[in-house]
């Protein structure tokens, strides 16, 4: 295996995994996290959403961690240790006044996430985060999806930005080792200058295989949840990414301790992992919206039925 | 992705699956899974053991899918479709008196598990099998454990023998798709006049992973499971490589339809998969008999405290 001295783990589970549970996660869950996950040397945990109640409406039932207010941030995570603390945006979700210079929030890197149309919306807000002091990414998602040309601009624009680093976001868990490989070529190419991360899902059981693909070909930063923990069919599993980096710095022990403790009582309630529709949405790739409300329906797992639906001319209707 | 054509897909739902459950299918379960396997395209159906009940005592419980009576499985498959069938036999428990010649038997296939200091007495049983007819493989397990001299000297022994395929067996679910890649490069290289088969397990989600990293280098035989039934983590998912080979000879449909009907109402009895106890016997390398009897105690998900006993020396003992 390749040298992993620069590679960073970020652990999403309270921010991807709040896509399962509604962000419904306990002050005592989360500082258990936090512990945990810098005990295991995990280098950032990503706390949730920074994006404004104002302007995502529909959401006022909510958890805490879908609109992180500092103040509060603060409180849950009242010393500092080694593990930094990252959140998320969405593009036309998040208000400027929200954002306090980094030397006033426990927020240490803030992410940007877009569609390849939205790039030059991206790069405003990760102009605003720098210029704020701040780390930065840019999150490109359902990559699967983006034609050739469209990724060369965007390579173009992105080259000009003081953006830090440029994520591969597999938003389908549709794509092959293979095609991890090619994406990341092209993004070392185009992106001398940038460093590059991954975000992988698991519908099709890649998500830990794809996300070792991209770490030995010069990914450095890799996402990941505890237990998985994540949208549909979840994310690549931290204790898989700490069990093989070969990196004295991480160890899997306190992340199973998590696990024992929280993850497990809370897969007992909440449902996220390798299930069937999820697996049908990735190989068709598709975004799993149609499998999460068919998992919500009555039918939810008469999967040949769902495939059918998704595939047959006659029954799609 | 490489061209496919020469691959075979060999499903061990039953032999695999039945160490989950002792072997307790219904003939209805297996007559459904033969017909949806046929209609998938799948080439092979593994319908169980071979072994012989007087050569493995206090197995009296087991389902007749344990010790394969050939007269039983033709009054269970009594129109033999194009899915091949094949069996399993392990070294010292087969008894020649119950291998009828080909013509006389169901079965088309026979395969001899062997661990490498057991491959002359497999071999041995090989060429019984070949001279009465059967196509053959050599299922080489807990390769992760073997020395690069003691494979040297496999492979002499298997190059002079009858044997169609040798198999890449990862038995405890630890190697990563780097490891796959160097073995399948050395099976290929030391075994010219061979076909190389590969039999993936679950434990560190590389199953599928594993899989499809063999059929990229060449392995031919490709071992899997519906929904991944298989001892402890379980293998490789039969969806998923229907899925994602490209060929127009495999559909998904009719094991979705498996799935739907009785795999997953089996799966709300009986346990495999991604499970932590199995994914630290993979990580560490070890056969997962540990993690099956934790699973039975009452600690069972007392994942952190399994992980010290196999770990911390004063919790050894």
């Amino acid at each position: 295996m390749k040298d992993r001295t620069n590679h960073k783990i970020i652990d999403c589970t309270i921010r991807d995994g709040g896509l399962v549970n509604n962000w419904d996660f306990s002050v005592e869950f989360v500082q258990y996290l936090y512990k945990c996950l810098n005990e295991a040397g995990v280098d950032y945990m990503e706390i949730g959403y920074k994006n404004s109640p104002k302007l995502l409406k529909g959401s006022e039932s909510a958890g805490p961690w879908r609109f992180l207010d500092d103040d509060f941030v603060r409180d849950v995570i009242q010393n500092k240790l080694a593990t930094k603390l990252s959140a998320l945006v969405d593009i036309g979700r998040v208000d400027e006044n929200d954002i306090l210079p980094r030397e006033k929030s426990p927020l240490d890197l803030i992410r940007v996430a877009c569609y390849i149309h939205e790039i030059d919306k991206a790069l405003e807000l990760v102009q605003l985060f720098h210029d704020r002091g701040y780390e930065t990414t840019l999150n490109i998602m359902a990559l699967s999806n983006v034609k050739e040309g469209q990724l060369d601009e965007a390579f173009e624009m992105i080259s000009d930005s003081v953006v830090d680093v440029v994520y591969i976001v597999d938003s389908y868990g549709s794509l092959m080792p293979n095609d991890i490989h090619c994406l990341v070529t092209k993004f070392r190419k185009h992106l001398q200058k940038k460093r590059i991360g991954a975000h992988m899902h698991n519908n099709l059981q890649l998500g830990f295989a794809n996300t070792l693909e991209a770490a030995n070909h010069g990914v450095e930063l890799l996402d990941c949840s505890v237990y998985g923990m994540g949208r549909a069919a979840g994310n690549c599993p931290t204790e898989l990414l700490l069990a093989q980096l070969k990196n004295v710095k991480y160890s899997v022990g306190p992340v199973l301790d998590m696990i024992e403790n929280y993850m497990i009582p809370l897969r007992e309630k909440e449902e996220w992992g390798y299930i069937i529709p999820y697996m049908i949405t990735g190989m068709l790739d598709e975004h799993p919206r149609s499998a999460m409300a068919f998992r919500r329906s009555a039918a939810k797992d008469k999967v040949l039925q769902f495939y059918n639906m998704l595939t047959v001319p006659d029954v799609k209707g």
